[in-house]
């Protein structure tokens, strides 16, 4: 696989993958970059020369085939496989990722939830007992864990940042309002629900 | 404004507001479309591009007033207001919602809470006492609210999307791992931390 696909394309294969998903969920086999391209809002142009990076997975005329498409995108995503994950803060936040039913066979399994609460540790949140912030670094090298959930206040999200990376994890979820500062080699992800709202208000009268 | 700004530099724009308020909180005035790109992971011609679909913001050359640039965005967006927001769900992630102090001063506000369950309901959580979804019509258009989140669990979602629609919503985010289906007129978002999480898997060794 080329080294130099940019972040942008990289960024974009989880929509497409979601939108596949969806697709063959619905009873659906193959579908065209125009079909997808509909369902995205991003141009059939874009996501042919986007596919175009690892091969094109399709033929010109023929479609995209689901499944073979699925199966390379989750390949080239690295989520043909399991990754477990730490989950840091078991508040309302924490306590909602724990039960999220979302992640199944989408690549990732919450694996230990932390906390420094004294209310909050030793605590059963979904099937997870609640660990103490101090045992973090413990449990992640020893589960070799390189994703973490980030659902702590945004006043302790870089204190915990630098602790996660320190343990050896390589990417960062952050729930928090805040930028977190990351090595290099780290990777940071936001949810931020004001950009999704903010995607919105544009087309409402 | 043209009326034929495609979704997907809609889409982009709620990033370069993030991503120029944070310069702006850092002390900075003056920015470039490399710099913004470099922060983004974007191409600096994508950003000059999109942003030419608005006249552009900024003089060859002499880079852009991020003060300036962020009102035109915030007005393109319609974010130099402030949205009252619905939240439906009151359980551990609609608590979780109605405590996040990252709206501030980025265009919303929720203005009001709902469940459906006699546990949560005339409960406080945050400044909000939860009222009944059985007032939910009412209480949407009388405050002529036309955005709402939904953290209620994925099989109640269609349902409660299809009275939130009834009532005039035209703005959904949807925190349920599910796809609802909406009028064409009505636009919706989808929180999903898998897509955040698959775009980092990538980059792991």
């Amino acid at each position: 696989m080329p080294p130099t696909i940019p972040d942008i394309v990289i960024g974009r294969l989880p929509l497409y993958l979601r939108a596949l998903t969806r697709l063959a969920q619905e009873g659906q086999q193959v579908t065209s970059s125009h079909e997808l391209g509909q369902r995205l809002g991003i141009s059939s142009a874009q996501i042919r020369k986007d596919l175009s990076h690892f091969g094109g997975f399709g033929k010109q005329g023929t479609g995209y085939q689901i499944p073979y498409l699925v199966e390379q995108l989750k390949q080239v995503l690295k989520v043909n496989r399991e990754w477990e994950v730490a989950l840091v803060g078991a508040g309302d936040l924490g306590s909602a990722l724990a039960h999220y039913r979302g992640f199944v066979n989408r690549g990732f399994r919450i694996a230990c939830v932390f906390d420094n609460s004294p209310d909050k540790i030793g605590k059963t949140i979904g099937e997870f007992v609640v660990q103490p912030t101090e045992k973090l670094a413990e449990v992640i090298r020893e589960h070799n864990i390189k994703i973490a959930m980030l659902a702590v206040p945004a006043e302790h999200a870089q204190d915990v940042t630098d602790e996660l990376v320190a343990a050896g994890i390589q990417g960062i979820l952050n729930y928090a309002p805040i930028n977190i500062n990351v090595p290099e080699n780290v990777r940071v992800q936001y949810i931020d629900p004001v950009v999704q709202l903010q995607r919105m208000t544009y087309y409402i009268p």
